[in-house]
This record gives C-alpha cells, structure tokens and sequence, in this order.
C-alpha cells in the first residue's frame, strides 16, 4: 500500500483546521479573534471558514501591516510614542470576559527595524507593554484558549531562504512549516494527539522529580538554573482554566517551567541568533550572578539587547526555562526560521523576563496568585523574551534539594 | 511656458495629501482612525506618513477584507448573524470623545455578495445598523472631520474596465480618481480651495432662497420634493462641531439637503445602477405618495431593493436630496464608477433613510436636535442609501410657500 503525498491545497487545509481545532480548539458556539499580517489574508480567510464551519458565532479579524510600525518609527513625533490610552485594550478585556479563544498567525521581517532609531522603539515598546500588561497577564494565566501559527510573508521567506526566487523562499517556507506543524500527514488531528501524549509523558515525569535547579553545560556554557519553589512543568497540550484543552504554540517540541528568579549562575552562550523588536541580535553571550545578568555582549545588535535589559528589574531576570531535544522536527528541517515561534523548538531555551503563572503551584489563582508567584521565586518583567541556547552537545543534570544528580540530557536527548 | 505632467507617484502623493489635509483636515496633535481595504496597503502607508508628518499622536489603522464578509454570509451559523456586543462600539465612541478625525478608503467588488442569502444580508445590516447607531448618530452630526475617499481594489477595477487586462483597468481607474480629486493639479490643495468655494456660492445661494419645496423633471421623472422646515444646505467644505473644516468626501460635487418625510409625490427613476449590500441594482423606478415609497422596482436586485425598503418605516421615506449639474467633473469622466462616492457625483441623487441632521437648523444640538429633527420633518432611518436621480434633460424648479416659482437647474445645468 502506497501513499499519495497531499498537495499545497490540502496542506494549507490541515494547517488552518489544526490551528482552529488543535490550536486554539475552538468550541461549537465559541467565539475567536484572530490577528495575522495582511499578508496573510489567504490563511486568515481559510482559518474563518474552518471557525465558522465549527460553530463559531463571532470570527473578528484584525489585520496587522509591519510597514506601519517601520513608519511610526520613521516619522512619528515624539508624543506619539507616549500615547496609549486606557481603552485602546478594553476591547481584549471584554473579549477574555467573554471567552473569546485568540488565535495569532505570525510572519514579519525579522530585521524591519534594522537601522531604526532603537531608544525610540525601546521607549514605545515599554508604553505598550504597561498598557497591554493587565491583558498580557491574563493571557499568561491561560485565562481562555490561545494559539501562535504563522505564514511565510516575502520579506520573511526572503530572509531564511536568501540563495532562492521570492517565489520558491515562499514555498519553501511553508513546506518546512507544513512539515513541522505536522499539516502533511494524512490524519494531522491524530499526529498532534500522538504527539502530545509523548510531551506529557515528559512533562509528568520532570514534575515527578522535584528537582532544585537543573545543570545545564555544553562547549560554550556552564550554567546551574535553580528552579522556583513549586515549579511545574508545562509542555504540549493542556486545559486553559475553563477546562479546554489547546496547544499555545503550533509547533511545539518544547518542555518548560519557571526558574527561580535569583538562583542562576554562570555563563551561557546563544546557539542561534534571535530576533527581537524587528532587529536580529547575534552571538548573545550572558553571565548570572545570583539570578541577575551581570555581563551581556552579542557580536550584533548590542544596542538592542542592552536597551531590553534595562527595561525594568526583572528584564535582567529569567522566567522560563525550556528543554528541547537537540534533533526535534524544527531542529531536523535544518532550517534557521529567525522567528522564535520555530527557532525555541529546535533548542532548548531561556526566557528574559515574565514568567508564567501556571508554571507555580496556585500562580493562576484570582485572589492569591501575584503573592504565590513572588513567594516561589518567579519573575515579573514587562517582557518576555526568548533566546535559544540548546546544542547537540548539552548535557543537562537534575539536583535533587540534597545535592543528588541524575541525568536529565546527554548530548542533547533526554536520558530517562 | 509648458507643464510637465505629473507622475503617477507625485499623483498618488497628492492625493494622500488631499485626503489629510482637505478631507480630515488633520491638526497637529490630532489623532487618525484610518479604515481601509488590505488592497490598500499602499495607500494606507502613504497617508499614515502623511499624518505623522502633519504632527499625528494617533494614526489608528484598520484593514477591512471584504472577503470576510462574504465568508460569514456563506459559512456562519445563523447565530452569528445576530451576534453584537455591545462593547464593539466603545472603541469608536472613545475616539469620537478624544477627538479622532476618521478617514475611509472605498474599494471594493460591486457584486462581492451577488447570489449570496438577500435575507441573512438583510439580517446582518439591520442588526450592525443598529449596534452601530450611536456612532452613526455623532458622525452624522459631523461632531468630528471625517471623509472618504478611494482605492481601485482590483475586484473593483475589473468591474469598472471589464474590457481591459487588470493591470491597465486599475491604473485606468486610478487616473479617473486622481482627475476628479483634483490630485493631478500642480497645487491641488488651491484647486480644492477654488472648488469648495464654488460650492459655497451655490449653497448660499440655495439656503437664501427658501424653498418649500423642489420640482424635479425629465424624459422619465416628475416628482415633487417638499423640504424639511428649516432645512440647510451643504456642500463642499464645513466646519465639524470643533470648528475646523474639512470635505467629508472626496470628490465631492453635489449640494444637498434634507426633504421632507412627508411631503413627496411623483415618480423617478434610476439614472446609474447602485452597488448596495455587494449586489447591483439596476433601473430602479419609485413612485411616492405623502412622501412614503408606494411602488419600487428593479430589472435587477429587486430582492436587495424590497429587503432594503423594508428595514425599517424610515427606509421608505426620503433623508437627502442633492443636485449635481449634469457635466461635473466626475460625470465628465464617462466613467460609471459603481461606487456611490463616485456616482452620486455625476448625478443630482435621493437617499433612503436618515437625514443629516446638519441638514436642519438646530439638528446638531445635543439636548433638543433630535426633537427638532423630529418637528421639521426630517427622516429618520437605520440606513441611508444614495441613489442617482439626476439626467442631461433634468429641469429643476424652486416652490415659494405661496406657489411662486422659479428655475433652479435647466437641462442639468444651475439656472441662476
Ligand atoms: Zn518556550
Ligand atoms: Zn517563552
Ligand atoms: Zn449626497
Ligand atoms: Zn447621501
């Protein structure tokens, strides 16, 4: 028995039901906001059809052009970037009231901003994270359902696939996509459940361990993450608070929790370069010291990493900690995306900034949780930025309170 | 001495230009909401670098797809067509306090929903109209600047140049625009100054007249419009209620006012077909009696035409009548446009529904408008939908109170 390969149409079809159905898991009778590039409308019509043909009684689609921002940026005046009134995120709240599920689709220049005024876009980029930062949290507790896909818009493809025609970078892209989303498989629904069940089975067994702090090592780092009190573990799929299950990111390959915001020390180096407020930043070298970062240099984009670092306190702190297999499927599609959204799968990754509530025991909690989260040791911060230092060569040792050691990662593959 | 034509970029620079400075008549500090087709990216670009350089703290944009919509009406259960939270309008409400001044771009398929369900379009409008109300009710009184102006989107282009390939249709519809917006003048904020003045005389010389009522005839209408007591004219560039004066569409060529509600007897017909609701509707013919539609056909549409005539008891009575001389630039073109902010241009038109109520003296006030509409006869309506009355042979005469009358428009043309 034989299989026949799909075609882009079907492909571009298991990726817009994965989103919908995977993804967010829209529910009959749900309601889903939907942000994506406008070029992307082609995948934002298909992902409204699939939201319309499950039941869904409101589809809002919001558009985002990156050119406006570039533009803002260019030629704004300075008042501009202080502007941000209260109302402009009551809508989001009304629509987390209402449980609306939030689907976002990806794709940007990853260097839009190169060459822009960078104290101008570090000013603005703090106006709206304190605005967006009530939505943002509730976002961050898993209030209601919400999704990350993405769509290889030109100025993206062009800047993965440089050698190749716009045409064939654009096809290109969503192959590697298609193939990491799973969207090329004959039962994609199935493929995601397999695949889930494997990072909860992960995921279970880190929580079952209670370690201290993880020691993380490689040719270019040598790095203990205390872990904070109450840690779990999330990874894959799992229940939004009102008991839905959905998966944040498509892909995923990712296990991760909260480290203890002042137990890190040491040094680490990125293995791939990141990009961050539409600017790339290569060769990120950091070194903690009780938590903090006390040494930050990249042999690109200085300016930018030093201005995110000096956003607040908790900038200079970590609030993620995830572990990933040095051969993942993103890791195995040899391809460098310079979009987090893929990159952070094919390396394990730390994060800059905020940590999630429901990586602390009662850290999603209405009433208690803000004075959970500080208690164990997690991190606040306006931001919340990824960087990948995962390699083919890490090892990674669990630390038990005691002092014991056990082998979380060999060469980069989980050892248990 | 000769003068270089200009190029297509310093036309579509001039007509962003016009769109900010006459259309909205943006201040320095002024805020920009700008809705626009993702067609019109282009444009939107153009003239939010525009706003900023004018001095903008805001420039808001959103894109609208019109295939969304088409998609909801083919694909959403019936329950979203009902669908309409209340706070979708805060937004809109919030911008109007703080002063917003609100731009459109027109462009879309004429016939986007030909052979789409007419009574869940019906539906939809109706409930949107409604949930919109209040937004309508404060731009109708020109609380803020406002204005209109275009894109040829290629959907639209096509329609308008079915004969030519779409690349030459659309640049063919983009000189038409640029010609009737006066963005191929050399200083085409002076050519708008000239124009809006020329405007002015007329409505001047209108509202000295006081007319009771309007008796408009050619080859395939004769029907008398009573006015609304007290009635005003407009036309060209007026203040909004903060002072500054802008155009609210542009092109615009017409003078209007408000009839009254009651006081309409005789037939007309359609001189141009009218895109309403995404569909054609040709050779419409309407005979009044006491000012309510008694008889309303089509040879195409008819189904949009009864649903629209039926939205409400408003939508059978008049809410504007306005006069445009049979050459004015945009009939001058030849070109039928399928859009209203064209067509009604090229010829003198009637509207279904609302009345402005700066149509009306003391309509804009805040605490008695609406009872003073009410006394003066002026229509009131969840729609308000233009359509082109206007001909070559079309004789217009002014009615005294006392049954004096006088020539007002004489094949097509002013007769004073
Ligand atoms: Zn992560
Ligand atoms: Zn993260
Ligand atoms: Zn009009
Ligand atoms: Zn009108």
């Amino acid at each position: 028995m034989t299989s026949t390969p799909l075609t882009f149409e079907q492909k571009l079809a298991n990726y817009a039901d994965l989103l919908v159905r995977v993804g967010v898991n829209l529910q009959p009778g749900g309601k889903l906001y939907l942000n994506a590039p406008i070029e992307a409308a082609s995948l934002a019509r298909l992902v409204a059809q699939k939201a319309w043909e499950a039941g869904a009684v409101d589809v809002d689609v919001h558009y985002a052009d990156q050119q406006l921002s570039r533009l803002m940026y260019d030629h704004a005046p300075q008042a501009a970037l202080d502007y941000a009134p209260a109302w402009a995120t009551e809508q989001a709240m009304h629509q987390l009231d209402d449980g609306y599920v939030f689907l976002s689709i990806a794709g940007s220049d990853p260097d839009l901003l190169a060459g822009a005024d960078q104290e101008r876009i570090a000013r603005r980029s703090k106006v709206t994270a304190q605005q967006g930062r009530a939505v943002s949290e509730r976002m961050g507790a898993f209030e209601v359902n919400w999704s990350v896909g993405a769509m290889p818009v030109p100025s993206w493809a062009a800047k993965v696939f440089p050698e190749l025609p716009l045409d064939e970078a654009i096809s290109q892209l969503w192959e590697a996509i298609f193939t990491v989303s799973r969207a090329d498989r004959p039962d994609p629904v199935e493929a995601w459940r397999a695949h889930t069940e494997q990072l909860a089975r992960v995921r279970d067994h880190l929580n079952g361990r209670r370690y201290q702090a993880l020691h993380f090592r490689n040719a270019h780092s040598d790095i203990v993450f205390g872990l904070a009190d109450g840690h779990l573990w999330a990874g894959g799929a799992w229940p939004a608070q009102n008991g839905v299950a959905g998966v944040p990111n498509l892909p995923t390959d990712e296990v991760f929790t909260a480290p203890h915001r002042d137990r890190i020390d040491g040094y680490v180096r990125a293995s791939k370069p990141l990009s961050v407020r539409g600017t790339l930043i290569e060769d990120i070298y950091m070194r903690f010291e009780a938590g903090r970062v006390v040494e930050a240099t990249a042999s690109r984009g200085q300016e930018v990493l030093t201005a995110l670092l000096d956003t607040d306190e908790g900038a200079r702190h970590l609030g993620e900690l995830a572990l990933v297999e040095y051969d993942s499927p993103v890791a195995s599609t040899g391809v460098l995306f310079y979009n987090t959204l893929f990159d952070e799968n094919a390396a394990s990754h730390i994060a800059l900034g905020r940590a999630y509530s429901f990586n602390v025991e009662g850290g999603t909690q209405p009433a208690t949780g803000a004075q959970a989260l500080t208690q164990a040791g997690a991190n606040d911060s306006l931001i919340h930025v990824d960087w990948m230092i995962g390699t083919p060569d890490t090892d990674v040792d669990g630390v038990y309170p005691d002092g014991r050691r056990e082998s979380v990662m060999r060469a980069g593959k989980w050892k248990f």
